[in-house]
């Protein structure tokens, strides 16, 4: 059975990663019979938000990796461990922690630059022609990191300044959505909204993510050179 | 279409509510087209514990209501605004939030105090006849409060030191596997044991915690006066 890779970003939607997505995840996985390890950046979050008011709490700190393993349960690793060649594919849920923590897309937006450690592993992914699966707004890393260089096809549902956001970085955007997965065959690449839709259903965010695994695991092995 | 009420204790499963089983609860619950809300209490977390070490967190305080707010992304209220007669059942995920928030059933044992918010609720729902669903180790409150008159049957899987405390509060245990829930039918009472199976696939705890709703919902309507 295949092994993948889950990166996280945090724990909760407002600066980390969105847990309903994240869980569904893991349980797509888990039923596909597929093992998966989980990683985070050992870093300090942007900030932390107050889940309750909406509003940050600029008294607190939080550290990336401690809180990812909220998600975890405790079994995670540090990031700069991933080693790609123990693995057949890699997972990024969304959540803010994408836009706030693996990137600075949250305050730069198109300008934006993506964490060393997140950057590494997916190009390392993409060189090795190894699969990844990204939902919600984690999409706009993989535009980011692989856009300039010959683009790639994703979707982050159908907001149109997120969607105008991708294209300027140079990506091609489409549309989906919320239970459907957009296939970037050529990239390796399988993306889907997810909680773009804020006020989709939680079931609904978890057959998106379900098609996402899906597709993720029918690319591996064809893209490996 | 039912409306229900789930009780929070937090956000991770050392210090709070174990989030795959909100989560899981909470895409059943939807499935279902089962309308639900989130409460939890609006007081200090006994401890936290940064999930990453395992060790607790002494700096460090978190509010139980705001760091459940996590797992609810932001929709929901504070537990003494629960009104029994706008639901028609009550759940309680487990995680260790429900042994050290809900009650002190982690420090005190079988002489554990129940919050007062949570006996409120339970008592509530008991006495409309209204069913509740509760996992993990948060049978051991329904043991508590219930126990002592008249009894319930419960399951918390099958951990003999936690089943032989169960029984000392004075209810009835009964051993189950992860994707089973014990019912019972006099009591309104539906348990599950989820991660008390701590090895257990997330996907096998999201099945037991499946048949927990299921059961739960099914009784609405069976025992209210």
């Amino acid at each position: 059975m295949p092994r993948v890779a889950i990166v996280l970003s945090g724990c909760g939607v407002f600066d980390g990663s969105e847990i309903h997505e994240g869980v569904s995840l893991m349980l797509h996985l888990s039923r596909h019979g597929v093992e998966y390890r989980s990683f985070a950046p050992n870093r300090e979050q942007m900030h932390v938000v107050n889940h309750l008011t909406g509003q940050p709490a600029p008294e607190e700190t939080r550290n990336v990796l401690v809180e990812s393993a909220r998600i975890a349960r405790g079994e995670i690793a540090p990031l700069d461990t991933l080693n790609v060649n123990d693995f057949d594919a890699l997972f990024l849920p969304g959540g803010f922690g994408a836009a706030k923590n693996l990137s600075d897309f949250a305050t730069r937006g198109t300008e934006c630059s993506i964490e060393p450690g997140t950057e590494r592993v997916l190009r390392e992914f993409q060189s090795a022609g190894k699969p990844i699966g990204m939902c919600c707004i984690a999409p706009v890393i993989a535009a980011r990191v692989f856009g300039a260089s010959g683009g790639c096809s994703v979707t982050i549902g159908n907001d149109p300044e997120t969607a105008g956001a991708i294209e300027t970085m140079g990506a091609v955007h489409q549309d989906r959505p919320v239970t459907e997965a957009c296939v970037d065959e050529a990239n390796h690449l399988v993306t889907a909204p997810a909680y773009m839709y804020a006020d989709a259903p939680i079931h609904a965010v978890y057959d998106g993510i379900g098609e996402m695994v899906e597709k993720t695991l029918e690319l591996i092995g064809a893209g490996v050179r």
